[in-house]
C-alpha cells in the first residue's frame, strides 16, 4: 500500500474517538466517545466481580467488541481504551496497585497488558474518581478551569484535585483520599480505612444511614434513599443525620478550599440528588470553615452525570490536556 | 559601546546572584544569594510596621543598597529582587491583595512598583510560607522532589505543596492556608481567622500556650517556650497541651497525605525546636491518620533554618524550576 492510499484507509480519515470504561464493584459501564465528549454509544455489563480480575477483563473486552462493531463506530478512527477503575491506580502503568476485596485478586492486575492481548487497543487507566473528575474538568461542570475540585460524595467520599485538567495522582498513585481527611463531626466514628473520625465514617450516604440508626432511628428504614424521603416529610432525626453528613461534606470542602484555593468545587456523587436540605448544609458547613477571600467560591453539581467516569476515562485519550501523554 | 565591549561588562560576566528578602511582621532580613542558594550577605532591621508600607518599602530599599554596597556583591551579576513577605500576595504582580494589621497600610502595596522605583531591580513576590517552601525545595529538605509539602509550625500555620519545586498559589493567591483546617482537637476554638475549630487554633504556639492556661496552668508560664521546657521537666499539663499541639498537627499532615500524596513531608517553624515529645505526637497523629499506602511516609524538620524564606524569595529568580517565569 502506498502512502497516498494510506491515508485513504477510513480508520485514517475518520472522526476520531476513543473508548471509555467505568469499572466499578457492580457495574462496567463502557462508552464510545468522540472528540467533543459525546457519548455515540454506550452498554454496560454487571461485574463478574467474584470470578476474578481475568473474567473482569474479558467482560471489558466484550463490551469493547460490541461497541466497536455498534453502527455508530463505522469509520472511526479508535484512538485508545481509557479506564476509570476502582482501586488504586499507578496511572504510569495502567495497574491495579492494591484494591479492597470487591473485585476478587482485583490488586496487581495489570490493565495494559492484559486489555492490549484482549483488544489489541493501547490502554490507559486512572482511579474512578480522578477519571470523573477529568471528564468534569474537559467538558463539564469545571470545563475551562485551570484549578478545579472535585468531591465526589456518594457510597464513598473521594475527590480529584484537577491542575490544568488534568487530576493530581500523588506521588504514590493515592492523592485524593478526600474521604480520609479528618471530620470535627466524625470523632470516634469508624472508617472503612479502619481508622476512626474520617470525613466518610460521617458524610457517605450509608454512614449517614449508620448514623441515623445509631441515634435510634428507626429500623425499618432501608437505606440514605428512604432517609432522604423521610427527611423531606419533616421527620427531625433523619433531617439530622442528612444535615450532619452535608454539613461534615461543606466543612471538608472548606478546608480543601483555603488548602488549595481552586476556582470553583463541583459535587459529584449519590449525595447530590438529596435535595436543598443536604446542599443548604453543605453551604453552611463550608461557609463555616472557609476563609473570607473564599466565602463567594462556586460550589456547583457535576453536569455529566453517570456519563462522567467513562467520558473521563476516554479523556485520557481525547481531552486536549491529557491526551499527549 | 559594541556588542563586545557589552559582554565585557563586569556585571554581565560575574557570577549570578538575586537578593531575598523575608519580610514579616516584626523584622526584615534580606540576603545576597548565589545560583546554589548560598547566603554570601545577609543584614536586618525592625520592620517599621506602624509607620505604614512606604516606610516598609524604604527600609528594604536601604537593607538592598547595604547589601549592594558589601564586598561579596563585587563582581555579580544581579538577577531581581525577590521577596517573601507576610500578607496574602498575588505572585503574577507582586502586589499585596490583603493582610492584618501588623503592618499598617501594607494590604494594597505594589511591591513590584514601589521596589523598582527605589531600587531598579526587578521584583517577584509570594507569601512568605511560600517562600519557605520554594527556598526547602530548592536546596533544602525537599530537593530535588516532585512533589513536596511543607508545613510551617510556628506563631501561626501555614504551608506550601510544591510540585516540580513551584509552591502552588492557587486561584485567589491564597493556596496553602493550611492552618485553616478543620482540626476535630479544636472544636470550638477560636482561630486567628474570626472562625473556630482550625488547626491553627489548638497547634500554633501561641495557641498550645493559651490551652494550657485555659486547662488551669501556670499563669506566671509566660510562653510557649517556658512551656516546653516545663513539659521537658516532666509537668503533665505541660505535656498534656504540648502533646495536643503535636497530635493535631500529625492529624493535619495525615490528612494532607492522603489528599495530595507528596513523595515527603517538611515540617518547619519554632515548634519544630520543641523536642522528642512534640515531634513523637506529630508521628502518632500521622500514624492515627494517614492511609496504609502513606504510613512510611518521611517527615522530616526543614534544614535552611531562619534562611529558608530569604533563599526561596531570591530563588524565585535563581531556581531552575521557577526562575523562568
Amino acid at each position: 500500500m502506498n502512502k497516498a492510499t494510506a491515508q485513504m484507509r477510513p480508520e485514517e480519515s475518520g472522526r476520531i474517538a476513543a473508548f471509555g470504561i467505568d469499572l466499578g464493584g457492580t457495574k462496567i459501564a463502557a462508552g464510545l466517545i468522540d472528540t467533543e465528549g459525546s457519548v455515540l454509544a454506550s452498554a454496560s455489563v454487571p461485574t463478574p466481580a467474584t470470578e476474578g480480575a481475568e473474567a473482569v477483563l474479558d467482560a471489558v473486552a466484550g463490551l469493547v467488541d460490541a461497541l466497536g462493531a455498534a453502527p455508530e463506530a463505522a469509520g472511526l478512527r479508535i484512538r485508545g481504551l481509557g479506564m476509570g477503575a476502582a482501586g488504586v491506580i499507578d496511572a504510569g502503568n495502567a495497574r491495579v496497585l492494591s484494591a479492597t476485596d470487591t473485585i476478587l485478586h482485583w490488586a496487581g492486575t495489570d490493565l495494559s497488558a492484559g486489555l492490549l492481548a484482549r483488544t489489541g487497543l493501547a490502554v490507559r487507566a486512572v482511579n474512578d474518581v480522578h477519571a470523573h473528575g477529568l471528564g468534569e474538568a474537559w467538558c463539564g461542570a469545571a470545563a475551562g478551569k485551570a484549578n478545579a475540585l472535585l468531591l465526589a460524595v456518594g457510597t464513598g467520599i473521594g475527590g480529584s484535585h484537577l491542575l490544568g485538567g488534568v487530576p493530581q495522582t500523588g506521588a504514590h498513585h493515592v492523592g485524593g483520599h478526600m474521604g480520609h481527611f479528618a471530620s470535627p463531626l466524625a470523632t470516634g466514628v469508624r472508617c472503612s480505612c479502619g481508622r476512626t473520625g474520617h470525613l466518610e465514617a460521617i458524610a457517605a450516604g450509608p454512614a449517614i444511614h449508620r448514623n441515623y440508626l445509631r441515634l435510634g432511628g428507626d429500623p425499618y428504614v432501608a437505606d440514605t434513599r428512604e432517609l432522604t424521603a423521610l427527611a423531606h416529610a419533616g421527620d427531625l432525626l433523619a433531617i439530622q443525620t442528612l444535615r450532619t453528613g452535608g454539613r461534615a461534606a461543606g466543612i471538608a470542602a472548606g478546608s480543601l478550599a483555603n488548602i488549595l484555593d481552586p476556582e470553583l468545587i463541583v459535587f459529584s456523587g449519590g449525595m447530590t440528588g438529596a435535595g436543598d436540605l443536604w446542599w443548604d448544609a453543605v453551604r453552611e458547613g463550608f461557609a463555616a470553615e472557609a476563609i473570607d477571600p473564599l466565602q463567594q467560591l462556586e460550589l456547583v453539581p457535576a453536569t455529566l452525570g453517570n456519563d462522567a467516569a467513562l467520558i473521563g476515562a476516554a479523556g485520557l485519550f481525547l481531552a486536549p490536556q491529557t491526551s499527549k501523554d
